[in-house]
């Protein structure tokens, strides 16, 4: 029976905060991602139906378990008989995958449950991301799992990705020759956006571990995942799409546990606080760099687009930049101005090198009339072997902390160029550190030297030093010795009370008031007092020590240094009164004066 | 004979700046793109011979007009026949193209002198860029040219590219089938740096209209080809990469002198100037904001990397984005957030779409489980005729600006994108509003769609966005009435003899010089006097009308107000007495007063 709404928000809310672990153990999350059997619950003949879908994906991906499909109608599809409920299916199976109208959901939980089914991935929309109403569905969801003991991810998502085991169940066709199989993990909130990952980095050749959309995360969320992924040794980047961030200090603390590095996309305003958004800009503006910097804090790399996000993913399967010691070498010597401007933008140093290597190259160089400098401009050299000792020449030398190498290339010269990439690919483990890539050629032989060679290609300087300069951060970060946070004891009713009584006022919180919730944080701050008229000002002088300071207080003054509204170092009554009666033209309108011992 | 270095230095200067137009007409410049001969020099049957590279891009780019070789060894070349000089070819050949060693150049312009042909291209490096001697040769160059009456491009380029016509003559190989024809022209120094752009813009299916590669622009430069670009009729928009900005002034006006969107990449530091770089990072950046400000004043749009200049050159292709008012439509809800994100940081406002639209939308729905808003969420949406339909009912709507439209299709879907992007791009010119259209799909059907339609995609909503506000402001800015510069009348003498003397006792100018320089520059500054001690404030005060500000000048002190430095509104001399002693407090080791009539 439906519940009231507020209680059913309720539940939901107690639930949330009671399960923050889950208590199975990782065997049983590693069932999720490489199942022996599914059942997929939903599933028509019709040409529309989106659970045929997932079917089809598990067929394509070729999925190392057994399948099991259930539908309204009973039939035939791809040679797989269609059930019309799961009574006739044996127990035992691992997954189940539901995408059927939500009102219907419920009852198939619990046929899931009578079967013993651990995990069920609930596809279907319509829940809490509809309405409020539909929140009442998702408390039966809870109750039902929680009763019958299984775990679920979604609802109102695209489920689970693992091409390694071949379980990919989106509803949305995927193919499998596009899916480069690799170290990064997905996680996202939204199914279209973890397409959107998904079909950016399998365009620029970035290898996929697993992935998933969480949808509604009404069971397990991101932290619930990040564990798994953190043990998992596929993956080696975590990516992470939030549209919000309800659970960050675990999620800090997962970042600071693990040397994997996390990427995080966090979109900063949600559908109603976009709204807000539009009234009080400053303070969301503040809010996201609140985000910022507890992500920098706990070692999070924070992307806001998805080339940024794909780059970074490719700088980090390279050695680390363990400095700010750059050599660019390129095949254009107007590219490398380019290339040089941009490495400065980033902070890096274009890492001087010696005569004696200046002199060893210019031999090289056919008509003499390029000077090799860093950058180094390869001119009218045009043999790659040559490139390859060049590269490992200059990734030998000491202070060098990594390459740049921008390269072009067309018609005969594309055989030669694989040669070349493969040597980089060597080298570059070899002396363990960075040669990103670059490549200006069109898309075809991107297409090709992208499948010949598994290597990162960046598509221009910007692109490769904006990521390098991500990996040299990440990398510092990792080795900074870890400060311990700050613990505060905090008097939080004490500033509820403090702000509530500026609010029944209408009016905004002042310096006093910033003052009393500081102290309220456990932050120690100078005596002071408000002085309105000047009669009060020596009564008050007698409370503090000398020198002191004057500062206006008045709605007319907001940037009170500006104007001249704060005097220090006043050193006896007569100074203080002088400074008073400055400050009080400041607003004769309504003025009073404040201070604060130095 | 070679003449002193100086000598040559000041000729060549001395030139440049006599010669701004080019003074025999646009006619002229037109054969330059347009020729209907053209002598390769410097072509030989080697493998590595790179003029017969210049030789092959006329045959595969189907140049219609004649061709001629020249080579220092006689033979035959495609069927086409070598001649060891000049001498036998008629006369009326409209350019020459010269890839031969520096030092045997000036033999060939003479030659090319000879047989009056006016336009010469010199694609050799080895002049300017190479060493203060070969500086000489240029000075030789520019000499022949002007008796003998020839213009010259370069040296040390790769030349110009005008596929309409078939001239296409860098020494790289090119593709005709890699280059789309289209509406944008693009003026570089370096080679290198056009083949960037030329392969950005080809693989995101942007056209090209003519390019040129100035190199060191001893004769024409980006002035003269900017005066032919603007008046040419096959050129819609104009890129420009720059190493320096000699003639600003002149770009300006030649910027503001056309309707066609100028965009810049400025890069800025030089080889020379970023050693300086390291040592005076501030000054620089200084300097590159002066030129941020003058770009923008003359309505120039600057970029800083290559995709952002795809994407400006993309978006202009559409109609202009009159204002802020933007819709989104987007098949993922996910991304609708992420394009919502985006859209606010531009500047953007999602505009409010009435009621009775969004009944309309929601009756559309299969599931219901969406709600339309803005973003509006196609949802489970799946026929691409109403997505037309949805699309030309939003554009109709008329506090609407634009729209950004995200789509994604797989398999079947694909056959119907196309006709999906044809009508937008219909809808869009329809009803004179951008449409950003932003396809998330894999590399295969982003090939096929880009040369199916020519209409621009988009990669995500953040280059879709951050081109639609350029868009916007471009507009703006060539729709607000232009305001004259002030004219000042600057006595720069005195300035320099302000600096010199604080240079002299070897300190920073301060603030006396400051107001010194301002009205030097005929700034009026209210009137002011520095006393350094108590017993000199009277008579200082004599000078200067009540009420009077106080400000301390220590070199201890640089934020002045920041520490009270400041003081304003003092009426009376007891006051100010009372204040300086204040003052006095803060830098006890020097302190000076300097006040300052308010």
């Amino acid at each position: 029976m439906p519940e009231p709404f507020s209680k059913a928000l309720f539940l939901v809310e107690n639930w949330l905060s009671a399960h923050y672990d889950v208590p199975e153990g990782e065997t049983t999350v590693d069932r999720l991602f490489y199942p022996r059997s599914v059942v997929v619950i939903g599933v028509s003949e019709s040409r529309d139906n989106l659970a045929r879908i997932i079917y089809e994906n598990l067929i394509e991906f070729q999925f190392q378990g057994e399948i099991f499909l259930v539908g309204r109608k009973e039939g035939t599809l791809h040679g797989r008989k269609v059930f019309t409920s799961l009574e006739p299916l044996n127990e035992g199976i691992d997954v189940a995958v539901i995408l059927t109208p939500a009102p219907t959901v419920l009852g198939f939980l619990e046929a899931c449950g009578k079967k013993k089914i651990p995990w069920v991935i609930i596809e279907s929309g319509g829940f809490r991301e509809y309405s409020d109403e539909a929140l009442q569905l998702e408390t039966e969801i809870l109750r039902i799992a929680k009763t019958r003991g299984f775990r679920i991810v979604g609802p109102n998502c695209i489920g689970v990705f693992n091409s390694e085991h071949g379980f990919v169940v989106p509803f949305a066709s995927l193919k499998r020759s596009m899916a480069a199989h690799g170290g990064v993990s997905i996680l996202t909130q939204s199914g279209g956006v973890s397409f959107s990952f998904y079909r950016f980095l399998s365009t620029t050749n970035v290898g996929i571990a697993k992935m998933v959309s969480m949808g509604n995360k009404l069971d397990l969320d991101e932290i619930d995942y990040l564990r798994y992924l953190i043990q998992d040794p596929r993956t080696e980047v975590i990516g992470l799409y939030l549209e919000s961030l309800e659970r960050g200090k675990e999620l800090m603390e997962v970042a600071r546990s693990t040397p994997k590095p996390i990427i995080v996309h966090k979109a900063n305003t949600g559908e109603g606080s976009r709204e807000i958004a539009k009234l009080h800009t400053a303070a969301l503006a503040n809010d996201d760099q609140v985000v910022d910097a507890a992500l920098k804090q706990a070692g999070i790399i924070r992307t806001r687009n998805f080339r940024s996000f794909a780059n970074i993913v490719k700088v980090l399967s390279l050695p680390p930049m363990k400095g700010n010691n750059l050599v660019v070498i390129s095949r254009s010597g107007g590219m490398a101005i380019v290339a040089a401007d941009s490495a400065g933008s980033y902070g890096f140093r274009l890492f001087p090198l010696a005569q004696t290597f200046q002199d060893q190259i210019h031999s090289f160089f056919r008509a003499k009339v390029i000077r090799p400098t860093n950058p180094v401009d390869l001119g009218d050299l045009f043999d790659f072997d040559l490139y390859t000792r060049i590269l490992e020449y200059v990734l030998k030398i000491e202070g060098v902390d990594g390459i740049l190498f921008q390269h072009g290339a067309s018609g005969e010269e594309r055989e030669p160029s694989r040669r070349l990439v493969q040597a980089m690919k060597d080298l570059c483990h070899k002396y363990g550190k960075p040669v990103a890539f670059c490549y200006f050629t069109d898309d075809e032989e991107l297409g090709v030297i992208k499948k010949a060679v598994n290597f990162p290609v960046f598509m221009e300087p910007d692109d490769a030093l904006s990521a390098l300069a991500v990996s040299r951060d990440h990398y510092r970060k990792k080795n900074t010795p870890r400060e311990d946070p700050i613990a505060f004891s905090v008097h939080r009713d004490r500033v509820r009370r403090l702000l509530q009584k500026a609010i029944q006022e209408g009016r905004d919180p002042v310096l006093p008031e910033a003052l009393a919730v500081l102290k309220a944080y456990g932050i120690r701050v100078a005596p002071s007092s408000i002085v309105q008229r000047q009669d009060d000002l020596k009564s008050a002088l007698q409370k503090i020590r000398k020198p002191i300071a004057l500062k206006v207080i008045s709605p007319a003054v907001s940037h009170k240094s500006d104007v001249g509204g704060v005097a220090l170092n006043l050193r006896s009554f007569t100074e203080a009164r002088k400074t008073f009666k400055v400050l009080e033209g400041l607003d004769p309108e309504s003025s009073s004066g404040f201070w604060l011992k130095r």
